[in-house]
């Protein structure tokens, strides 16, 4: 259900808003925020795990983060995994994993195992084209679901390969069956990604994630062949930042009368959690 | 190590100040402001869960949080386990659990399972005194590491009940063994707290959790005999209003101009994960 | 998909045979002899933990189990979920999570949480009928998926009371929704539970438990309306005999030459493992 | 404690027998028979979750059961760790994470990851020495306890490599810090472990797991040097075989008068679950 959504959402021409999320209530507050699908973090939950974004957790710890989330919101969830946690063979079983727990789309990106974050260090090393596209196959093979939407991530502009590099990949993703293209880039600005879209010959949706260029405008994307834009971490970046902020002011004053007003109320936390919900027993009215 | 910590900090004299957390990142924002210990919150970790605080998450979820929580600091860390999931037996299960995965301090409320948040409802059940002193003496039964603290949480007030049962109830937990009290209140004010630290003619431990009573003065508290103040929910609340703001944010702006100075930049984000401390290959540099 | 088909089984008319696993590879080998549906059973699965059956392993640890079980099996899965971990607001949860990990079937029984093991102590405590019974409902309501099973398991015989409280919950437990029933019995023959057939005057499938009957005939079972016939534990107590007996041997001999004929081969292990289904990559064939 | 026991045990001289498992009963099982220490066997965990033998398994699932082994037994557990699940930050962060379970000793190969069971396929790839030495020195210097364990075992002869290839390699992670040497050989006979026993001039403990050549002598292999002999995987051969048998038996007949004989009886493993200890409360006999 959720993923033939996200398969509609992704063919309906619009530009699907999707939100960066590290556990279900972020997710829920993007859903209710208006965003129209979720990104189950790599980064994100590597986060909250105090440990680099460097496939130090497990894929284990990503899916579980990933089903709570699942559970917690009726938007489709896709997931980051990275660049699939090995080889074909637990590529397959990433898959099989993934699809058990109702999960509707995953992106790989095209870096060998294990992999460290886009952001960081010069030279990053890329995946073989027929290596990745192998796990792509894999990927669209095993999976029952026709709807469940596998994302192919390429790098080579992260790793600091031209626009042949990337086009070569991207058609090759393409063949080898991905549902989409996750160009990246960690430019200032958004140029690569429009060199990108102006030669690239096919009509397969493009995802990109704006970190390093945030100063976008959807219209022009759009006209571009984007269709999905992904705000990676800026869930997680809030949150550091008014913790911070209220954890200071606590150990300075010793108590919290000056965070009250800037921070949700209790109330809000328990609507959120559903707790206005929860049954109270008929027969306790009886006795 | 970390337990032997805990244990001299509440013999300190010392205000030992505990900030709550639901994650490891919570955690370890809370320690490099300065707090004392960590308070792994069961409203906290359910709110992230998209539950109600009434024990809808079982031991296993919140103990897995807990020791991510551990995991992520070097002060230690306390658990909120509600009134203890179950009965003795659950009780003595849950000791061994939580001394396996290197927690320091547990604490459990009078309250039966399973229990609702405090802040909720009228009429809050009590659990038998007899019924709970049992599961403290069982509790300290059966830790190993003597230094592990275990705090009984009276509710009395909670449930509307007056002062005598609140002492009542300190008298029969001290004697079953109880490390520390934590006596709980809605009241706006401090009042009640004064009120029972007046009365109470007993060398234990008092804490505190100033939810609804946020004026409060640390000497003042201190002088009446409370030696550890929680700070139970502030962190999810700064993080909940932080990201709704964000979110809405970008929503309506269709990129994150506008939010990138209110949030932290992912330089920050890196440097809390320790990506710093990544290894690199030194045979790499020989080739 | 499988969650019809175990409605169907029940419907079918035939005897479902269904047979008691603690994990992935028990669930395997019963398949593979031909049962019809797994049991997740909580007695086997404790025992696995080396912890008493006595809610001791939180809903989390079971249902992990389960959804590895369910994972490994092409035939439905029924899972024993004790008295349901709570109350009311505990059964709707963990319908939910069991429904979000593809499972076919539950079966709560009517005993206070935490439970004991139907074969242990005297009087054994019974739920209050009515409480019972809207666990039931609650459960009916909760699901998605119209098919999923919820048994509902009587404990009157065991807990030493007479056919008229089985009766009486019995026509409850229907009246609450249930869509089979679970009379349960430790006498060491049938005849309790053809006592209770030769009474129940309502077209509901019955299911039996026949640890302690073992003596059981399935044609004259069925002749009297049993549908389901649960062999809960043989799994476990087939695998710790033949595992004590080979420790024990290679202990005395100080290598394993003796126990090799008796045990299974290293490649009857692969191959159950499915090591012939790993993919072998394309590409290095071509350098 | 353990660490410290697993330690003196290696060092005493004396053969350490040690038995592999799958779960806390299987360990248990093995403790009672009296093994030294249980080695948490990747290939029977895999088993169990009816996967090959492959690296499918994370970390995560692999030490979520050691830890669950660990809670059920005295002695001290050895974790098959494969290759290390990755790269040196994996190996960090690994070494950490068995530590904070109280795991004893970990044993990881000297072979690429994903890796695949020592038993399948030809000409296995081994990992570059440099990469693997730098493993084991990452893995000492990560681990607080100094007692604990990190075993190096290598697949030079599983790789088809003769004996000079081998004693390289050992002698390289013994400079790098290993504990122990684990050689592995797929002969039919122990020819190999003497061959590489009597050219080895070090005193580093040497372990052996005679899967292949079960024909051995503790006395003789004492003589050459080796300190731990693994048995690894006849607990779930053991179990495999009688649950099919088991289990077609119950097929044929309806029942299982015929199996009761050949399996544990319910108390048998209600004894083993420590049901006895199970605590009744004391109020109730007040009341």
């Amino acid at each position: 259900m959720k993923t033939e959504n996200l398969r509609n959402l992704m063919n309906s021409g619009k530009m699907v808003k999707v939100m960066g999320a590290h556990n279900g209530l972020s997710a829920k507050l993007a859903e209710n925020a208006g965003f129209d699908a979720i990104w189950a973090s790599g980064f994100e939950i590597a986060a909250t795990h105090v440990v680099p974004d460097a496939n130090i957790l497990t894929m284990t710890e990503n899916l579980n983060v990933a089903h709570s989330i699942n559970k917690s919101v009726s938007v489709p969830v896709i997931c980051d995994c990275d660049s699939g946690y090995g080889d074909i063979n637990n590529i397959a079983h990433m898959i099989k994993e993934y699809e058990s727990m109702g999960i509707s789309g995953v992106c790989i990106e095209d870096k060998p195992f294990p992999k460290l974050n886009s952001f960081l260090g010069e030279g990053q090393k890329l995946e073989d084209i027929e290596v990745f596209s192998e796990k792509i196959r894999v990927a669209q093979e095993t999976k029952k679901n026709k709807n469940m939407v596998v994302i192919a991530r390429i790098e080579a502009f992260i790793a600091g390969q031209g626009l042949s590099e990337v086009l070569k990949r991207a058609y090759a993703y393409k063949e080898a069956g991905a549902d989409a293209l996750l160009i990246h880039s960690k430019k200032e600005d958004v140029s690569e990604i429009y060199e990108f879209c102006n030669s690239f010959n096919e009509n397969l949706p493009i995802v990109v994630v704006p970190t390093t260029y945030p100063n976008i405008n959807l219209e022009i994307l759009k006209a571009h062949g984007v269709r999905l834009v992904i705000y990676a971490n800026h869930g997680i970046r809030s949150s550091v930042n008014a913790m911070k902020e209220t954890f200071e002011n606590i150990i300075k004053n010793g108590n919290t009368t000056n965070v009250e007003g800037t921070i949700s109320s209790m109330e809000e936390i328990f609507r959120l959690q559903g707790t206005g919900k929860l049954r109270k027993p008929s027969y306790n009215l009886q006795k």
